[in-house]
């Protein structure tokens, strides 16, 4: 193993990898593919779907199985930091088995509240394997709402904010426009003022996507309900939204 | 003309585009190129070998060369939304000679820091033609900047504050990361603070990047400097960057 590629593949739409991506996964002759656990087994069915459309040539899907993760520790650092140590021992476990290009799929953009990237370097700096490795961008979450609503993220010239559901908590929002990623808890309804508009979408790009835009006050709790509904009927949900006052 | 798709075609390396871009570029009969004048030629140029590398059936490209606008106004918002009323003119005239599937390729994602949409909304709003649009998200600039340098945007579960150079010189950092788009006039060097890294692109994935990393006030002279000498050799420079405190 020399070398591995860390591929962006896009918000959940097979037609969202790029050519750059395609080509590195033409590349590789080995992929992670790192599962969430049975309730996201769509996940790494469309990744499958993905190397099954545009690798030709003969591959290895080498799964490495997700270790649990407290979701609601009080020490959030702490927890993710050895998440992500316990994450390297498993990969490095997997690298072992190669011996050319490896690959990693990744939902969206490696750059973007995503582990990957920590995670090789938690690997490289053990030193018991060693490898160059290459980042492929790819489009975000962020992208894909924000082209499905044919919205753009922020007035002229003004900022956005891109955080999480935990600081959009503590810190409210920010100057300018706000999105939110990794939000389990529609925090949305806890952002004061009846002059906030917003764009929210789940499941982008794929069957189930679901959109809907408005006054935060008046589309909120229709937002919470079919949210339920929805996280429900798939047992998981991947949703992001995008909030701007008027 | 009842239909238009703007298309994000990435960060300039003609390998970014999505197979979601190539479908629908594939699609369009007509393609309206808006040039940035002669300083930019290179990219229009890159814009037609996109095309011509995924476009195989006839099409046509309709040029409509940008209105000049003042660059350093008192009234900011002012003149660029005059200069969006004009732009909207041009492409409104343009949209007259066709009558099928018409294309706009935008650099990056189209929905942040590009005009297209806002020009899209002047069109329809103004109501001498009429038709359905649909926004194809591409690879921004920023996820470009963070692949090559291998870097995540954020510390873990931490913000990202995407702004331009003129507001960062008016407001500064955001909490946690700063990416700063727009800023013709290096405002990094204007950042106070010993404790900042960078992480600087010019030119992402055209044959000409730059990367320079490193302490910000131990690199910004160096990134003045190249940045300067690249911008005079080639007339014109596009460029993003990552700040975050150690």
């Amino acid at each position: 193993m020399r070398e591995l590629s860390v591929i962006g593949i896009g918000a959940g739409d097979p037609d969202q990898v790029t050519m750059q991506a395609v080509k590195a996964m033409r590349r590789a002759e080995a992929f992670f593919v790192i599962g969430k656990g049975a309730e996201k087994r769509e996940l790494v069915e469309v990744r499958t779907a993905i190397l099954a459309e545009y690798v030709e040539g003969p591959h290895r899907i080498i799964e490495i199985t997700d270790p649990p993760r407290d979701r609601t520790p009080e020490d959030y650092t702490g927890v993710v930091q050895d998440w992500h140590e316990r994450r390297a021992e498993l990969l490095e476990a997997a690298f072992e088995q190669v011996d050319g290009v490896g690959a990693i799929l990744v939902w969206g953009d490696p750059a973007l509240y995503d582990s990957t990237l920590r995670m090789i370097e938690h690997v490289l700096a053990r030193g018991r394997v060693d490898f160059d490795y290459t980042v492929i961008p790819g489009v975000t979450s962020i992208a894909a709402l924000a082209a499905r609503h044919r919205v753009v993220l922020h007035r002229i010239g003004e900022p956005v904010h891109v955080t999480t559901g935990r600081k959009l908590r503590e810190q409210g929002l920010g100057t300018g426009s706000t999105v939110v990623m990794l939000d389990g808890d529609t925090s949305f309804t806890e952002v004061p003022g009846d002059d906030i508009h917003i764009w929210w979408g789940a499941y982008l790009g794929m069957p189930d996507e679901t959109l809907i835009a408005g006054n935060l006050r008046e589309v909120e709790h229709e937002i919470v309900t079919r949210r339920a509904q929805l996280r429900a009927n798939k047992g998981w949900i991947m949703d992001v939204y995008l909030l701007r006052a008027f």
